[in-house]
């Protein structure tokens, strides 16, 4: 029996949009374009994601605007098509959902989502057919959401290569203020100190703000309109890290006026091992439960060829590689990699690789 | 005309000077050992480190104690041995001055270090002769130190293959609160905000929040001497830190009650576009100047040999790696590996993999 080939609306061919009309048009759906600059929706026309024509009866319609006029956009679809069920993809749910309530509209057939994939570049020129492969697409319906307006939605997403997950929206704004927003503030105000440094100072970065700072990178724009369209969650968030940050300035302004400061450094203490506790709840990898890893360490020379054959030698002794990064050394023509494997493994790994001739840095 | 063969004592037998053992008698120095602990001292020796024998007259004592009694041993050790150059590697060095200075010390001979290599591991056990290869080493003589020994510190630091910087004492200290001490508490704050969210919330988490809180993961005992070693500079930036948390704090709470708070959204995007001023500053690799890298993203299955297929076509075609990374896919079997390169090796690049079969995932 053939699957079902729904007819999907997409509005708005940014990023999201034409890479879900590439994605969908793949595994045989139909789809139509339709976005408020007409170049737009004719570029990703010829690129393959969908026809420009004016939708028929579409079963489901997919609001892939930007974030701010997100909202406008859903009440306008829920009263151009009552038939279908209607989504979004915003990364911020519970002030749509206001705004929504504000027009007075019926929410029955929408349900909100939120794909958790993204790419420094926008445009339907950066679209392409997997870009939600292996990503997390969050659906947040409403408590007037029809049941089967959150199967066609998770339908959807699985059918683009995604991982669903259903969450309450102020649960969803919650979770992301805290493990996106709240990241992505730390991130760039952490960066923000290095401007006034002397070059000598910035010079002694370390692997550590290469990581905290990675974030920092992203765009002012967007940033602004997700950080406001969540704006009472992460200010929630970011109240009690600063509470936390205040305990550990005063107990620092202590030390440094008295090293011997009682109960100062059992603060700085209790703030290290919170980090420690919070950390250990991330998962790993496929979403899973938070494996352990043990970490292989060898030095490769920074030229062609050698970390081709390090993995080819892992491979051969039949070894997975569950992470890997490399660190780079200071003024040196070399670099250390680090393999993360399961911890049995990490033994005969080091083995294997030292009698082929690599030199490990334990 | 052979090198110079130099005497040197290492006091304190953990992981660094351990290491430096190792890797001083490798390169022909001759190495005498000792610590509080005999039994450490001992297992250093057995280890290869070096004898524990009285040392007969050192040109360079090396105090690698833990942080919070290395002044008191830099005292003795000047005391014990006034024709020797001594040195230290705490990773602060201002407050050790401070120290040396009530304590009425001479400080021709002393010229303070800061090996920039750790493990999250301690101790002999885990000592390795490489372990400061390619790494950084900062020297901070103080205005008193003679210049020879700063020489005999830099000869050692490049003996055992650091980079050597030399840097004022509290220029270095001012350094590492901003691009060490404060992104640690950064991401321990960030870490810690995730203890109580429920399961679904933390399972939200994506490849920035383990970037940003991946040196979470440190030791509360060890970080804790260093920040209450370096508190007034730690201090000072975190209060700069607070005071531009407190101006988004503000912004996010007008937006919060009035979506359209005038300014509000300026605020925002001035915090993000200052983290990415201040991003760029971060030198590249091996210290140069930083260096704008192309990204190629392929479409790795979880599975052994498939990296290490991809690391050898990568080889073949001849192209260097920058930087890599193994992005994995919530509930999927398969990763995203992201490969850094010369921006005019990326086209090349991508062609020759797209023939040999890869997914590109642009």
């Amino acid at each position: 029996m053939p699957l079902p080939s729904w007819e999907v609306h997409v509005l708005g061919t940014g990023l999201i949009g034409t890479s879900l009309g590439l994605a969908l048009r793949r595994a045989g759906w139909q789809v139509t374009l339709e976005d408020i600059s007409p170049t737009a929706a004719a570029l990703a026309r010829d690129l393959g994601a969908g026809t420009v024509d004016e939708p028929h009866d579409p079963d489901l319609v997919v609001v892939a605007t930007p974030p701010d006029v997100t909202a406008a956009c859903v009440a306008l679809a829920l009263e151009r098509w009552p038939r279908a069920v209607v989504t979004d993809v915003a990364s911020v749910k519970g002030s749509i959902l206001d705004d929504l309530r504000a027009l007075e509209c019926d929410l029955t057939w929408f349900c909100a989502s939120h794909p958790m994939a993204g790419r420094e570049r926008s445009g339907a020129v950066s679209g392409r057919a997997d870009l939600f492969h292996g990503r997390a697409w969050v659906i947040t319906p409403d408590a007037e959401t029809d049941p089967q307006a959150v199967a066609l939605v998770t339908e959807m997403a699985r059918t683009v290569g995604a991982a669903v997950t259903v969450v309450d929206p102020r649960a969803h704004d919650a979770a992301v203020a805290v493990v996106s927003h709240v990241p992505q503030l730390a991130a760039s105000l952490v960066a923000a100190r290095l401007t006034p440094l002397p070059e000598e100072a910035v010079g002694l970065a370390g692997q550590g703000l290469r990581d905290v700072t990675r974030i920092a990178a992203s765009d002012p724009h967007l940033w602004t309109q997700i950080l406001a369209g969540n704006a009472g969650a992460v200010r929630d968030t970011l109240t009690a890290f600063r509470d936390d940050l205040g305990h550990v300035i005063d107990a620092l302004d202590r030390l440094a006026t008295d090293a011997d400061a009682p109960g100062a450094r059992a603060v700085l203490a209790r703030t290290i091992a919170a980090g420690q506790a919070g950390h250990a709840r991330i998962p790993g990898k496929h979403g899973g439960g938070r494996t352990a890893y043990t970490t292989v360490r060898v030095l490769i020379p920074d030229e062609p060829g050698h970390l081709g054959r390090l993995f080819a030698d892992v491979g051969e002794h039949g070894t997975n590689i569950e992470e890997f990064r490399l660190d780079h050394g200071l003024g040196q023509a070399f670099g250390v990699g680090e393999i993360d494997v399961l911890p049995a493994a990490a033994g005969p790994l080091s083995a294997a690789l030292e009698e082929r001739g690599w030199r490990l840095h334990d």
